[in-house]
């Protein structure tokens, strides 16, 4: 088994993140157990600055670099949450930051990235495209590249919530039969993982993608990467349209089953968390939900973990979801 | 002066709470901060659980009771958070719990308190109604009330947000120029001031209202008491038609101002929150917001501290709030 990173890789991150970060709430929803049939524990991604799992990802990234490094900066490529995360942890550990999105992407992202103080350039059509313009900086300027997933440091860091819900669950006397989780690169899922094979190994985790952006879903039912033309789902934060070096194989053998939902069992899922949690969720932040949904009657009655990931929904997209 | 509470109280509450809640956000946007033209400081109360402040007000008045009446129970009449707050607190505590809300009050915050295991009297048209209620069944069954406003362990919690938010500024570096709070029976309002004059008395406070409830705002004006045959507005949490005798006195000696905004004032505040911060809120949440918009030049280029009081916005108006 080929496996990216390490259990005592995410302890490490976590002592490295702890210093910045609080622990975000587990909690659970009587209205949304008695909508769903089974006992829900949300865990809350998007009460972290930024709104999103990703300042995990970015913080255990820069915490981690050598003098060398966070003297000349990095680059990353994102739709947003990736590039917000590391925009807020080069402002705080004064690390000179460039994001690399694709144009029309997220408007209220890329404003909050330059609030932070990166250097935001727009280029590509998507975010795949984006990846070789991040790249392209790598080559001329020197720049440290952070990438979302291929990128041990960030898998990592991305592991950090799950330790954090292993822990708060005993604490709240919860004993978790499934996990599911969104699949974008594949950080969070590969980071969940790694934590559960070490302490909770009868733990099921269930991946989750758009039908509109199923590259990763399709490699994994044919078992060999496929790279598809596009990803079209407003879900951006996993709109992904190729597997990862770093994250497929893991896919591969470690989860249990994987799952795709359409554009309306997503925007459902985002009205049905804002309707029992109270919490905002963005497309990619309640696919967790959306999974959970559609896996049906195989979780009914079970103790399930999802991660609402983030709340960075644009104005546009929330009016179309409530249209 | 008459006032209801001392500044002793506010660090008594919060030493009750301590076990039980963890400190809130306090977080700058700067998407909020240009849409704004001055510094905005968002205390994030919508992190609480029960998602609003009133958790505090539950949890200060459950913790301070006697042994008898922990065993009797309490009763609330409630518009919805103060009860979701109480019944939180009452489940934890082990304390029975009757809330008291109007006919067709907000269904999810309903559910929500028959969730936590609180007994709900559904009856009356409005807030001032179901307090009738509350009173019938302090006589006939002998229930500790707790009242929204007229309760000082009640301000006392309340008042716990601002301290918690002078120490958070003080860490941030941040020097908190003028503070805008919503009213809607004035716990907040006076808990808030009840610090201020302690620890900044140089910090003035502002009140909002909404237009369609201006029962205190108008009473303020007048400086006498007027009672309004109806309150009629989608921020569900500050629909009084009254002022109440424990906070009227300090909201007239305390304020600097007093502010209404309308309906679509309100709607907009909703929407820009969303929209900067990517956090929900409902109405009442949003209605610091929405007050610091109304006073504009004012603030101009100061520093502003408002409250996210609370995220427990119903389905159906975050939809019209879309249209």
């Amino acid at each position: 088994m080929t496996w990216p990173i390490t259990y005592e890789d995410v302890v490490s991150a976590s002592r490295r993140l702890d210093p910045f970060l609080t622990p975000t709430p587990l909690r659970s929803y009587s209205t949304l157990d008695a909508a769903l049939g089974c006992h829900v524990l949300v865990k809350h991604e998007n009460h972290q600055p930024t709104n999103a799992f990703k300042i995990r990802n970015g913080l255990a990234a820069l915490t981690a670099l050598e003098p060398e490094e966070k003297k000349h900066g990095v680059v990353a490529a994102t739709r947003g949450n990736h590039g917000l995360g590391l925009a807020y942890a080069g402002h705080m550990l004064q690390i000179p930051v460039t994001i690399c999105v694709p144009e029309g992407n997220n408007p209220e992202k890329n404003e909050a990235i330059r609030g932070l103080g990166a250097r935001l350039v727009e280029e590509g059509s998507d975010y795949d495209e984006a990846v070789l313009v991040m790249k392209r900086l790598v080559a001329s300027q020197g720049l440290r590249m952070i990438h979302s997933t291929n990128e041990p440091l960030v898998i990592a860091g991305a592991g950090t919530l799950t330790q954090e819900i292993l822990t708060q669950a005993k604490r709240l006397g919860e004993s978790i039969d499934a996990m599911v989780v969104a699949v974008g690169g594949g950080s969070q899922s590969v980071g969940a993982m790694t934590v559960i094979q070490e302490l909770a190994p009868q733990i099921p985790v269930y991946g989750v993608q758009a039908a509109g952006a199923p590259a990763i879903y399709e490699s994994w039912k044919r078992r060999k990467p496929i790279v598809l033309e596009k990803a079209d789902t407003f879900a951006d934060g996993v709109a992904t349209r190729m597997t990862y070096e770093l994250t497929f194989q893991a896919l591969l053998d470690g989860l249990a089953d994987f799952v795709i939902v359409s554009e309306e069992e997503i925007a459902e899922a985002v009205r049905m968390m804002i309707q029992t949690t109270h919490n905002l969720a963005e497309g990619a932040g309640a696919m967790g939900l959306a999974g959970l949904i559609r896996l049906g009657q195989r979780l009914a009655g079970k103790t399930v973990a999802i991660v609402l990931s983030g709340s960075n929904i644009d104005r546009e997209t929330l009016a179309q979801i409530y249209r």
